[in-house]
């Protein structure tokens, strides 16, 4: 036996490729921290109250190449239909240019959220692109950067028209053609509001007795109405008017700016956006001038910097949750920013000709399809359409319908005697003949030539795209450059550590993002008939048991398509079940001071009113408190939501006691799953006694965060609350659903799906633990420079630490944002800021980190604190310093430069590479300028010229 | 009629996407340029008599969505079995994440060639990284940067053995355990140059009457031998030993240079590049540091730059056979570049641990299939084998093949009662299981424990890949940020235009490129049966029908791999014809000094002898010359090599005329397609006089560069001609291969035949008339700064045009490498420079570039001309200048700056992007002491750290 086996294991993804020390650098991170072993590490940092008790078990990890070959088993089990159901999901062409450059790219999908202004102008500019369409489109002056579905986008748009509203009206109203998702997403989320939702004609609406109104346009079953007098009759009564309208429809038809429409919701889904079973992709909504402020969402819009040249940054963000907490009227957070850069790239690809030439070709399809069936006698409606018909059928449905399926086609059930029929941009001609056949027509147009069916009055009259950005050529080469241009203005995690404490911005492997491109995943239309989505079934309940394992619960619901809709439909489930025990009048939820902004939006959402409870000077929850507000409010108590491990980092050891004060008195346990990356392998909310948590998928498991979204907020629930998970129209359940698809943002579950197989569930744990050992290394290392502001009762930190660099505002004037800004010039982006407590830094490195990197970080920080020291100590001027400069760009070395600090100061500090160094495009943003002078869509181009000046 | 259509066609591929300015552009260039439409400047500049009388007819081009779709009908025609057939090729497994990042990445395929050092320290350090990989597994002391395939890299170790040996023998022993098609493509390439290949068994080789001898290591039926003596055996009788040696087997097996090898060849295709139905993938060559200055193709070396920091070029520029011309031994000019850098990637992925566990899991699971046949009595050879046995079946060979097939499996026939079977990384153990059921043998081993079947003596006892870069952490994160900092150091077509005259940087479609992945193209073994590849079949058929109507021709053939191979290919098969007339002695060449220096270096390796033919003094063939030279040549003319449009980038009308005193003396007319972008649609190489053409499809039928190959050459030929075409062993034909494979690098031919099917026959005449008005446009823009060496008799260029520099030599002190330098600066990757006229810029813009980024470009060259102007005027200093100085970096503007200009005017000179600046990491390299101080393989890491400082 000649060759001595290496005991290297090639294919070992977890701990060859996900995590990111190798065995070597562990031994010596452990070293630092104290610490003789990873054991002793854990055992020292988890009190031993909150172990699980069972490895997880899931089998053989696979390998890279198994993986792939699994995933395309479970693809080709989805079977390939042309689906014409409409119904706000179509056919589209994503341009090999965007699907290459940008959804496969990751420079473009592991972006964070553009928070910091400075290394996020490329996607700035590109969701500026996608609002300035979004307004243009809909003629209305301002649109925000995407919401997550058009389902929930109308429901925004209702408790927006009531905040807007002078009415006196606690109706609203809702077109009865509206899509079916969309009427069960505002009812549900109309209930805990108070809302009554009168579902009618518009025709016969009473504006008297509504704040506001839903009109569908055109139609889910293709009416082309104009809503102009509906919308007049509304203002007179103070109402708000809210039009849900297809995009590309309004390339050819008036746009609701035009009817008066105070906002606007939709999807831009078939601007190049494939169907992926109902997700992710970019809804949208626009509204008024006079309205802005009260938008949901996020914003981008144009400022300046400090040398005065025009920066993209977010505009008013003092409307977010996470500064209005209980008092905020939607959790909106997570957007889907990476498919609305999709959708505007596909604008810009094709430009207003271009988008108006697939229109009309749509049009002349359906128009061509129609006729063929008029000719052969059947009785299509409506006569005016963009590209959807209904035929009447009358007990021919079935026959007609399954007839259609032998064809290969999906038709739409409508009713019990109509089917629906929706064209898009992928249909051909031998599609159009297969819908003929499915009908009994044969040959049905020999002589057809194009004609249009849309009124006169309901052409559209005004430009659209009008800004020189969607009148480049599109040559694909210059389509190329600018998406590359773009993607390199920002600081990705392809090219550093991103430490975001609380947003675990791990590895996002290419494997894992494979399949997403394949067909058999992207073209599936959510509503097509279960049986043709086997392979998604099978991923689906797969993963849901792998979730129910790692979680300690009892059943899934994959239908929340973010974090903070997640927590929205974890409280409805609890809600629910006290309604179903005769308990519907709880509506009191205990709350700590500590929690991420969405709590509390989410509890204000299903209509409960929140406690909060204090914090100790540990910063963990202060039973005392929590005990007494539980006693005080026992009668009405609804639940508690809390987050574990705490947002301070801590693993607190309270937890079971204050699960136990909730369930005494008769409330439910929230437990907030946003650190879940501390607990996979290690800890089960469930067990802790949780009744129901939120997995951020896009946190723990690997969906990349696309500059900010999508994400997938699933919930996981004890045996006792699934009765009450989200059902939804087209599936089954009996409560209302909180997305627009049954399974949210289903495309995107095969990632979290394909990191579960390839780690496995011991490869699973052991990420969490390396992300635990990650964090106190870089603890222990800042140790002595900065205080790290909450530790465990061992001193040990949980996957993340908050750095109080407080005091440095009073010792030097150094913010927490003029540390921030100087990462940038160290090569980073920086850390969580003021959360969850101002002034201060929450940095979490996840298990994807190497030592190295970790290293470069801890230079970096260790370096600001000497500059920091420097201004303490005289020796470094108190307000022209690199901190207070920083970030430094190029325009800073070629300007002369006045600074009493070298060049090589300013730009090349530790942690910045030479050859490589990433330069922000732009100086600080000065924000409220900004927001003094909101721009929201593109500027003029002489504005370009000006400031390339 | 309501809607009033546009005409705006939105899946035009052709005139939308791939075709750069925009009509109304082009409206304002024929302006500039003065024509009154493009038909005008077309008549203008084409000769009536070249132009072609029919237009292409091929049908409607396809949308990308309709390619896409054609392409997976195709590829579903090809049927994947697991292919066990060895003989050089093997199931890899490529990491995604360096599919995702290399090979699908625009950044990396759309590079040109490393000639400008400055642009290019990306792909330099990751081909110095194969260099590195390739020296240490072979334990030779000196690696270049790739060659086409392993038959090639052989034939030229021959003739490089021929050249350093110091024996007088004429001829060369080759082991007959080569691969067939090694031995093969040696005995064609040796034939004409007069060398006599011996095949036998190395014990009995006399090593007297060789000057230098090939072994295949392992040999192609699994030998593992040691050739220490034989190589002894041939250094007493001063010859020159080549072992051809697969290097994953390397990591066990001793390597060759323990061996006392001189010369190693192989193929890293098993380092994670597909099969590819033959290619592309990157051979290696490595050897002594006595024999390097004879070792063909690229070598990447390490210099400094002006500032003396580190930095990457190709060394030894000077073997290069543009220089040598007709005294060139070799034509190697492409090399396969992206499939080194993948390769040399898979290396730093897996590193020496990854590589050898690889290695040992392949080995043992051969000897359990071995074991298991064995077992059951059949007879295995070799005894010692790494991952191929050949198993004795005597009679019931075709019995066991067909077992095979029926299982899944192809096995290799060898002789008339043998299958061979080889292993590879991707093997399962249901695979070892379903060989041993195509063998009647069930359960063979249930007690199989590992063994080894390697002698002692030939372990490795040498260290490998012990450089610092295989021994990073190797986490996905930190590899995948290692390749995006490479990217970011070079300037490719993704970010600029790359003006190269005569290298035609058009663009390679997105569109065009996914299908190279799909697994059905990717993992075809090259010797498959050709049933299963009918997907292959068709796609090469429809690619020749069409490039022969393209090209007037009534044959192709896809084999040769590269341009010049494609030269070499035609030259031989010429040869082959007049040896078939009887006419074998003819060897005379005629070639125009303007040639390409590949032509001579062609024509020298078919053992013709090269009649340089004069210019007349607008640069055209001087026709009397060549009438002389054929006449005074008329016995043994073979033929003559021109290139239409010329090397100097005008439609010489004479061309009928060369053709016909070419014929007239009993010659055949080889037409180089170097320049068939200035022809597709409009003129054909066959219809004016041309016997055989190659066409560059990395060139006109946009493949993409890939930094440096992979390239494809296939060539055309009248009818005559066909029956002297390439042969393959492994197919069919009466010639020899000149290339490994049949089809060469088939699995690109898919770029190319997309690419024809997206355009249709319009469109690519259309890109062709673009070509020539980009190119009139700039020539005419930059008239009066700039002198345009040569134009055809109306003022009118073709396709590019040459700008002299020369003068400003003389007036200013100023190269035509400071204005390539400077252009850099500029946000420019430099024209072609001193070629075909030393001291002069030759600058081709394809038709795919906008009249945007051509505007950027001419602003450049002319903000150039007035930087020349203030030195010949004096008011800029002679050698203190941006351009002495370029091009600049950042690290000149973090240093002092003492220049006499400033840094906004050193580095954003008129052309320069200002938020999107491209920074070149190094100063302006140094050649001249790289090649003083040779070093070419990765330098210590202390190095890097004090380049960093």
């Amino acid at each position: 036996m000649p060759f001595k086996p290496t005991d290297y294991l090639p294919y070992d993804f977890a701990n060859r490729r996900h995590i990111g020390p190798s065995p070597e650098e562990m031994d010596d991170m452990l070293a630092v921290v104290g610490a003789s072993d990873l054991d002793a590490l854990i055992d020292d940092t988890l009190p031993q109250s909150i172990c699980q008790k069972e490895p997880l078990e899931m089998g053989r990890p696979l390998s890279e190449r198994e993986l792939l070959h699994r995933m395309r088993e479970v693809a080709g089990k989805n079977k390939l239909m042309k689906s014409l159901i409409g119904q706000g999901y179509h056919g589209t062409v994503t341009p090999p240019a965007i699907q290459r450059n940008i959804l496969e790219n990751p420079a473009w999908y592991t972006a964070y959220t553009p928070y910091q202004p400075e290394i996020s102008q490329g996607r700035l500019e590109a969701l500026l692109n996608f609002q300035t369409m979004v307004s243009d489109l809909t003629g209305l002056e301002i649109a925000n950067a995407s919401l997550l579905d058009e389902s929930t986008a109308c429901a925004e748009a209702m408790t927006m028209a009531q905040r807007v509203s002078k009415s006196k009206a606690k109706a609203f109203f809702v077109d009865r053609d509206c899509h079916p998702q969309n009427i069960a997403v505002v009812q549900t989320r109309a209930a805990p509001l108070g809302i009554e939702v009168i579902v009618g004609n518009p025709d016969k609406m009473n504006a008297d007795e509504v704040f506001g109104a839903l009109f569908q346009y055109p139609g889910t079953y293709g009416h082309v109405r104009d809503f102009t007098a509906h919308i007049e009759k509304l203002h007179a009564a103070k109402g708000i008017a809210v039009v849900a309208a297809d995009p590309l429809s309004l390339t050819l038809l008036k746009e609701p700016g035009a009817m008066g429409a105070d906002i606007a919701v939709g999807s831009t889904q078939r601007f190049g956006v494939p169907m992926g079973y109902g997700g992710p992709h970019a809804a949208y909504m626009a509204t008024k001038e006079a309205h802005k402020r009260a938008m949901p969402g996020r914003l981008v819009g144009v400022s300046v910097d400090a040398h005065g040249n025009r920066a993209y940054r977010l505009s008013l963000q003092t409307r977010e949750q996470h500064i209005r907490r209980e008092k905020a009227t939607s959790n909106v957070c997570t957007a889907q920013a990476l498919l609305a850069v999709m959708a505007s790239m596909y604008a810009v690809f094709h430009g207003p000709k271009g988008l108006k030439a697939i229109a009309q070709r749509i049009h002349r399809k359906t128009v061509r399809m129609a006729e063929g069936l008029e000719n052969a006698g059947f009785k299509v409606d409506p006569q005016s359409f963009f590209d959807t018909i209904t035929v009447d059928v009358g007990p021919l449905q079935a026959a007609v319908m399954k007839s259609a399926r032998d064809e290969g086609l999906n038709l739409r059930q409508v009713g019990e005697k109509r089917v629906g029929i929706t064209l898009d941009e992928t249909t051909r001609p031998e599609t159009i003949e297969a819908v003929w056949r499915a009908f009994g027509v044969v040959k049905a147009d020999d002589d057809f030539t194009p004609k249009y069916r849309v009124p006169e009055n309901m052409h559209r009259q005004s430009d659209y795209l009008t800004h020189p950005i969607f009148h480049m050529n599109r040559a694909e080469t210059e389509m190329m450059r600018y998406m590359r241009r773009l993607a390199d203005r920002d600081l990705a995690l392809d090219r550093a550590m991103i430490p975001l404490g609380s947003c675990t911005m791990k590895l996002n492997a290419a494997a894992e993002m494979m399949p997403i491109s394949w067909p058999e995943f992207a073209h599936m239309h959510p509503f097509a008939p279960v049986d043709q989505a086997a392979g998604y079934t099978e991923m689906v309940t797969d993963l849901s048991d792998k979730l129910c394992q790692i979680t300690g619960y009892d059943a899934i619901s994959m239908q929340p398509n973010s974090g903070a809709q997640g927590e929205y439909a974890g409280l409805l489930t609890i809600a629910a079940y006290h309604r179903a025990r005769g308990e519907g009048h709880r509506n009191i939820c205990l709350i700590p001071m500590s929690a991420h902004g969405t709590n509390p939006a989410s509890a204000q959402m299903v209509g409960w009113k929140v406690v909060p409870v204090a914090s100790d000077d540990k910063g963990d929850i202060d039973l005392d408190d929590f005990r007494d507000k539980a006693a005080k409010h026992a009668e009405n108590l609804a639940g508690c939501m809390i987050t574990y491990p705490s947002t301070h980092g801590v693993f607190e050891e309270t937890v079971h006691e204050v699960c136990k004060i909730t369930h005494d008195a008769g409330g439910q346990v929230y437990i907030d799953g946003a650190n879940m990356n501390a607990m996979v392998g290690l800890s089960r909310p469930g067990d802790l006694g949780g009744d129901v948590s939120h997995l951020n998928l896009h946190k723990t498991f690997a969906i990349p965060h696309g500059g900010g979204g999508p994400g997938m907020g699933p919930i996981g629930v004890k045996a006792h609350l699934e009765p009450h998970l989200p059902g939804h129209p087209e599936t089954d359940g009996t409560e209302g659903p909180v997305s627009a698809a049954p399974y949210g943002s289903a495309s995107i579950l095969a990632i979290s799906w394909a990191y579960c197989l390839l780690m496995g569930g011991d490869g699973l744990t052991q990420a969490t633990r390396v992300a635990i050992l990650n964090a106190n290394y870089i603890a222990k290392r800042l140790e002595g420079a900065f205080d790290v502001l909450y530790k465990g009762p061992t001193g040990r930190v949980a996957h993340e630490c908050i750095l109080d660099t407080r005091p440095f505002a009073d010792s030097a004037h150094i913010t927490v944002d003029d540390i921030a800004k100087r990462l940038i010039d160290n090569g980073f982006h920086a850390p969580t800021m003021s959360w969850p407590v101002a002034g201060t830094l929450m940095i979490e490195p996840t298990e994807s980190e190497t030592k190295a990197e970790l290293d470069r970080f801890i230079d970096a920080m260790l370096s600001i604190r000497d500059e920091i020291q420097a201004v303490e100590d005289g020796t470094s001027d108190a307000e022209n310093n690199p901190l207070k400069n920083a970030p430094h760009t190029m325009e800073d070395l070629v300007r002369d430069w006045d600074r009493p600090y070298s060049r090589e100061q300013g730009c090349f500090p530790p942690g910045a590479f030479r050859v490589d160094k990433y330069w922000p495009p732009v100086n600080r943003v000065d924000n409220a300028y900004g927001d003094r002078h909101l721009v929201c869509t593109c500027p003029p181009m002489d504005d370009y010229a000006e400031a390339a000046e």
